[in-house]
């Protein structure tokens, strides 16, 4: 069973495969108050990411041959400790995710870890949590040999496939969700590698923490998308309180121009030591001239691409939002799942920084939407306010970002849509949304007057005089709108939703390459799915139409994460 | 009393300063059995480094307004534990050292201190044991100011003048030692900075030790000359240790393409970590090219300039052979600083890399004359191998660098010469020395054969190949040869030897200018001591006439200490 990785923590494995199974029962089958039930059991985005960042930091990784035998390595690793849990997957190379139950056991297992031998001083020693396993070559193979999965996304085509086998529209857009989102298994990857990241950090600021935001927790994440993190430096200050009277120490310090100065100072340092003594990670490259000043690498041994910013904790209370607007009810995922995944197969959306659409705008836009719905699915932002306690009381920068962290005190009205209506009626909403003069707002959950002339304004949840929108040009806009209604128009024909388990049919269908120029369903469902290089190809010949555009920062949209 | 600095550590401090007065004694009045005895009091070099980095880890340095209360100062530090010792200085600003006896009472300490608060993120929150207090400036000035001591040396005018009330030429040489050498809360400073730079460097290798090489411990260092350090990452290694059976678990580190880019690419990060991080290091450069590749960075706190290294025992190792010495007879250290004095004094050294005879080569020099005194005043190198124990045997990149340890073991016979004597053959010795044909060998306490043509040939005592002495150029060696002459000459006068309280005589005399061209001894003392900015044009003068040879790399000379 694929597991929600995103979804709360729950301590009883039973009763998590079990509302794992209740997310893949048809939703017209699923009333509300389940989803009511269910948020009052969660725990609050804070405290599932504290409890992931303790996992990690009782977990090691290990490089291991993959012919090991898997319960000679469980039981010479229990030696320091019990393992609450481990898992193997294939990247570059084999692998072995294991978690301690104590952060002692790290530190055992660490006394019977050596320096590689041979040639020893042209290797840098530093200690780390990324161990090699050197296992003798002559044991027989006679043995249970562990599973490693592949950490990898589904190709286009795979998904195509998949989804043509299912019987509805609504289990389509459920599967596709479940194969695209991020698994248990490598959210707990992702925590390690900032885990990892923050041992290399923390030899300067012991107190620091080292940790991800956006898809990574943001329960919108996809397999094989970015980790982006933050160097969160707070505790550092927390911890140094003026104690009564007597003398006043101070720690010599050395002082920067400006807060950016000193976050680029450190980033490049981090960097520095990434590049000089991070085992694994290659790639380096130190992006601090960016709005938000970040170093980018990668991390072999997990695939993983990944972007150290620093005092971005705004993006955070973003992921935070996406998070709770994700648990409130399931269709909310599996929309944005949907739409997202339309919208790259169109090429809406892109990996190369530049005037197209950003997943954020497009998980912003769906949100919007179920606003609009009648019942309203979402509540507004502002509601989320409302509702919030004390304890949730959070401002950034002059910006109230408060939000109810509580799930539990969120009541939501009774709407029964089922995805497929849902679908449709997004293609529909913004094939006809009057985008020349209006804004999307999800904090009052209303169309507003656009302040400015951009293309497509939408309001920054928290930084509210911004527009996360701003990089998208009339074109990459005329484009959206277009294929919204080309989409709303195939979902209405009858045809599309015969089942063809041979070929594409229902949102598969909508997946194939949009011809603007009134071909017909037929021929559309005729053609294969075009690979991937021509893809490539008609990414490129976009680029070149663009421009100069192009090159926009991708911290603008950064940013506003 | 100014305690020799270098002099082995004793618990017991009334018999510390004893000894320190013993020292003040002529020598002549100082039999050598007495030297014996101390000898076998001592401490091993390696205790007595232990001994002070230990003292070191316990320490912190305080910047402190200069009008404090001592009293209340003590008072309030003494919260966090029993304080052991601590003193005053002045460098760029006022500055206290507190030796606490627990390295408890520094992590209670900073507890108790704070990141600066103003703009404070526009400060790097590295917190080290480099601390600033802050007085309340409402406290009244009735109260015992500490005595702010000056850790720079005496300039030459001050010296002279100080040389010059003496009463013999052998009280002007001890009280020339006196002037000169570290102060013990000078070396307790240096072990400090090595201490505060390991915190740095310790944060990737915590088992990494930074140690003081070269002047700082040699017994030879001057007040004012830069602090050498070595990155000793040895215990990293050391403590990786196969255990038993079972799998083998190896740490996954970076590879270098050899051991020399490894330090490269190690030292280039705590270069860019004291650069960045590092408060009160200013001037950092990274000399990763020499053939000893070097951070270089000023720390303004205590005025010093420091040189880091890795991967440099051989240089530690040459340490511990000029300390020996330096124990065996306190002649030899009066010997060395007089012969280094005057020959700066006549630009026979530089501070500024070149064809000059160094430091090292000229102590080595003292050390040989002194093997060839009768009866000798010094063993051999060979002779110290010898007596090394079993522990004590040491091969360094295949190089035998064993040298006895236990400095008891060590038998000297009878010399009775006054300073004043071995001064005066000292001259006459490197007069008449046949340089053109011979070589300089401390190991066989002989002279050997030139194996080649190079002005000056003295032969590295540990990497018996190479030659210590290979910057040095024909004319530099003529000069030394003419100045030796002449100064031997200026001896053998009466005149010279008539004290005079105001003008210099004795050993002051032979630190006046040279007058090469056959002016007699009175015209000398005649004229003043040149000012400073004279002997700087004159050491430009020269620098023109050398041209190329003297960018020539620092890494040659540093190679061989």
């Amino acid at each position: 069973i694929q597991v929600n990785a995103i979804m709360p923590l729950l301590n009883d494995h039973i009763c998590l495969q079990e509302q794992s199974r209740a997310f893949m029962r048809p939703l017209s089958t699923c009333p509300i108050f389940v989803l009511i039930t269910q948020a009052k059991e969660s725990k609050t985005f804070q405290a599932i990411q504290e409890e992931r960042r303790e996992q990690a930091e009782r977990s090691v990784l290990i490089s291991c041959p993959s012919k090991i035998n898997e319960n000679t390595f469980l039981d010479d690793l229990s030696k320091h400790g019990t393992i609450n849990k481990h898992f193997f997957y294939n990247s570059y190379g084999a692998y072995a995710v294991v978690e301690f139950s104590s952060r002692e056991s790290i530190a055992s297992l660490k006394e019977s870890t050596n320096i590689p031998a041979v040639e020893h001083e042209a290797a840098v020693p530093f200690k780390s949590r990324l161990l090699s396993l050197k296992w003798p070559g002559s044991q027989s193979s006679n043995h249970p040999m562990p599973k490693f999965k592949v950490q990898s996304p589904l190709s286009i085509n795979e998904i195509s496939q998949l989804l043509s086998e299912k019987d509805s529209i609504d289990e389509q857009l459920q599967c596709l969700t479940e194969a695209l989102e991020l698994t248990e298994e490598n959210v707990r990857l992702r925590f390690l590698v900032c885990s990892l990241l923050q041992d290399i950090a923390g030899a300067y600021f012991p107190e620091c923490i080292i940790r991800p935001f956006g898809s990574t927790v943001n329960s919108f994440g996809k397999l094989g998308c970015d980790v982006d993190m933050i160097l969160d430096l707070d505790g550092i200050y927390a911890t140094s309180q003026k104690k009564g009277s007597g003398l006043s120490l101070e720690y010599q310090v050395k002082r920067g121009a400006s807060e950016r100065a000193v976050t680029q100072s450190i980033l490049s340092v981090i960097g520095k030591c990434v590049d000089q003594f991070g085992p694994g990670c290659v790639g380096v490259q130190n992006i601090l001239q960016a709005r938000c000043p970040l170093v980018r690498f990668a991390h072999q041994p997990s695939g993983f691409q990944c972007d150290l910013t620093a005092n971005n904790r705004v993006a955070m209370k973003s992921s935070e939002l996406l998070f709770l607007y994700g648990q409130l009810d399931p269709r909310v995922r599996h929309l944005v799942f949907s739409v997202r995944c339309w919208a790259r197969a169109h090429s809406i959306t892109s990996s190369i920084p530049g005037a197209w659409i950003t997943n954020f705008s497009l998980t912003v836009m769906v949100v919007f939407f179920l606003q609009q719905r009648n019942p309203p699915i979402l509540p507004t932002l502002d509601r989320l306010k409302e509702l919030a306690g004390p304890s949730d009381k959070c401002v950034i920068e002059g910006n109230d970002c408060t939000i109810v962290s509580d799930l539990s005190k969120i009541t939501l009205q009774q709407n029964t849509d089922t995805l497929e209506k849902l679908l449709q009626e997004f293609f529909e909403f913004y094939g006809n949304f009057p985008f020349n003069k209006t804004s999307i707002n999800i904090r009052k959950g209303k169309e507003q007057t656009k302040p400015e002339t951009t293309a497509l304004y939408i309001q920054n949840p928290f930084e509210t005089t911004l527009n996360i929108s701003k990089n998208v040009n009339a074109t990459q806009l005329e484009r959206f709108v277009a294929l919204c209604r080309e989409s709303a128009w195939l979902l209405q024909q009858k045809e599309i939703l015969n089942q063809c388990p041979d070929s594409p049919w229902g949102f598969a269908a909508l997946l194939l390459p949009s011809v603007t120029s009134g071909a017909g369903v037929k021929s559309r469902r005729k053609r294969k799915l075009e690979p991937a290089s021509s893809r490539i190809k008609n990414l490129l010949d976009s680029l070149k139409i663009k421009g100069g555009e192009t090159v926009a920062k991708k911290g603008n949209a950064n940013s506003s994460r």
